[in-house]
């Protein structure tokens, strides 16, 4: 627990720590904050509360967005794991984007798995993650037709990976990634051809297209657009979104599959979300007394950020930041507010998730 | 052109000066002379007269050929420009191994082309190179089952590519190639799966395989056989056998589809054939009557090799090299049997080439 203390506030329900430190890095990697004006214009939470909060090119997809023209999103987990509120806030991003006539290519990365993580032995281990990735992909909204799995692709895809491969040197790659395995080398060319291929002439064609990264993934981005110019096929170059991720439920710790304790799967029962709800880092005061007296710290607190980052009434989100401020909610109530939202949101992920399961099935071994 | 000089004479109508290089490699690489009672066995001239020299782990394919069981025969080519009388020996030996029940896994890689090759730039230009070597495939008796397309398999395949890279480390890699690009890098990846996936559940299960390659591409096979060992696949272990390629017309090189005057293409013309048989480099003597006394060397002889490597009657190669040896057959004369016969050949292989043409195209581009 943090009382509150003799730093400035910031008077800001959208801000944090984390962001301070991201927007220095934004002029160093050629990026752009995402305006004020596109957050309105794109109407959902996930852009207006800062979650997406940086650029690359998305200017072009704007431009579709007025047109109500198509476009690509692409973006994929390679979770080698159950996946968690994290994963969830992507896939919301994604069903957005699909709302503004977003095409979706949604990968369920199981070579990426396979071949980047050691934990993972074989490819039938991969795929066994990959089913329950794909299960719960499609309980939080997506359709079959919207989710490909790595491994059960078209030829004309790992083709295409290849032609992506002739395209580096060695010395390329290590400026990009330092060192690497040969597995994890093979894996990267197909993960370009996962965010080129759908301007394929046998899939999409020439269009803009957007993905959403994390940050630290925009040296990967930036290899793409590099390729996409060395390539002899017309494309648009990639677009992408930069999103801050949704932190992990202790103090300075990333929202990880392979730490339980840092975050709130989405299989999780209730019961299992409300002990780690309780658990969580917060902002509040040392004492009751404390926090009704100097208010608390939303900024660094981790149930706000549960909050910030699924509950969609934004007037609630800043109310509650406003109380925590005033020191007029307390974390008791809070977290009870905040277990009792998972608590649903969990109950009917679960059957949805289990209603899906031998969809999810059919998408990574095909039908029976 | 050589005269004849004081070097012992090697009176075996299947040596050659390479051949004995060859020999002292065996040992080194592990690898086994072919046994002369598997030559009468295999009752094949490329056996016989020693083009298949040496072997690995034969034996295993001896015994399936001898109880009349299956097995996987893996080869390819990945050429970059017509086919010639080298590609046609490849095609010989595995139709002689699809006589003894043999499986035939025969590759046109035409992905392998694209990435190690920088004269061809663009997928489009290899599969127009795979249209070529198919339809000369099937023109020297291959069936369209007996062939496939690296760039047109099941997603299986390229998935088991993926799997063996995770297998390799860089400093593995470094010691059997030196340096590598990363497209050739990708590639090697595709071969090892090219050489095993046969045996793979989805294929033909776990069979005893062979893989006819030259001596140079020994650490390849190495390597394949390592990584087969690792693999979480109950595998038999690929066989190899060692061809000894037709050298080239001219004195000292190879026969190479990137030089045309040191090759017969498959689709020449016998006019153009003719030519080239008559520039092609011998063993007579400086001048006939230096040949009538001093006899010719058919073991250095272009001309000779052609017999040895293509005319299927032993008896009549025997005479030549009897003959010449004698000096009683001029290097005119047998240029001209060898002409004819070339002719005869050529002439009815691109009547089946062309036949053939339509049928290549729908196995490397599928399907219209």
């Amino acid at each position: 627990m943090v009382c509150g203390d003799e730093k400035p506030m910031v008077l800001d329900p959208w801000g944090s720590e984390e962001i301070k430190d991201y927007k220095k890095l934004f002029s160093e990697f050629g990026l752009k904050e995402f305006p004020e004006k596109w957050k309105r214009e794109l109407r959902h939470y996930l852009f207006e509360r800062g979650i997406a909060i940086a650029h690359r090119d998305f200017d072009k997809i704007m431009e579709r967005i007025r047109n109500k023209e198509e476009f690509i999103v692409m973006t994929g987990i390679a979770s080698s794991g159950r996946l968690h509120l994290g994963h969830k806030m992507v896939v919301d991003l994604v069903l957005a984007l699909k709302k503004l006539n977003g095409k979706i290519f949604f990968c369920i990365a199981d070579i990426d798995a396979y071949t980047t993580r050691e934990k993972i032995r074989t490819m039938k281990e991969a795929k066994e993650f990959a089913v329950e990735n794909a299960a719960n992909a499609l309980a939080l909204g997506l359709r079959k037709k919207d989710i490909y799995v790595q491994s059960r692709k078209e030829a004309r895809y790992y083709e295409f990976a290849f032609e992506i491969a002739k395209k580096f040197t060695f010395a390329e790659l290590k400026a990009i990634y330092g060192e690497l395995s040969p597995g994890k080398l093979a894996a990267n060319f197909l993960q370009y051809a996962d965010i080129l291929h759908a301007q394929l002439p046998e899939y999409c064609g020439k269009m803009p297209s957007v993905t959403p990264v994390a940050l630290e993934q925009d040296p990967h981005m930036r290899a793409v657009r590099d390729v996409a110019r060395k390539l002899a096929y017309d494309f648009c170059l990639p677009s992408s979104i930069y999103i801050v991720h949704q932190s992990g439920l202790r103090e300075g710790e990333k929202m990880s599959s392979s730490k339980p304790e840092t975050a709130i799967f989405l299989t999780d029962s209730p019961e299992e979300a409300r002990k780690k709800v309780f658990r969580a880092f917060t902002g509040g005061g040392g004492t009751v007394e404390e926090h009704r007296r100097f208010g608390g710290k939303p900024e660094i607190c981790k149930v706000y950020e549960i909050f910030k980052y699924h509950y969609p009434n934004t007037k609630f989100v800043k109310e509650i930041y406003e109380l925590c401020r005033k020191g007029e909610l307390i974390c008791g109530d809070c977290k009870k507010m905040c277990a009792e939202f998972l608590a649903k949101f969990l109950e009917k992920h679960r059957k949805k998730f289990e209603k899906n399961l031998k969809k999810a099935e059919r998408i990574v071994h095909g039908e029976a």
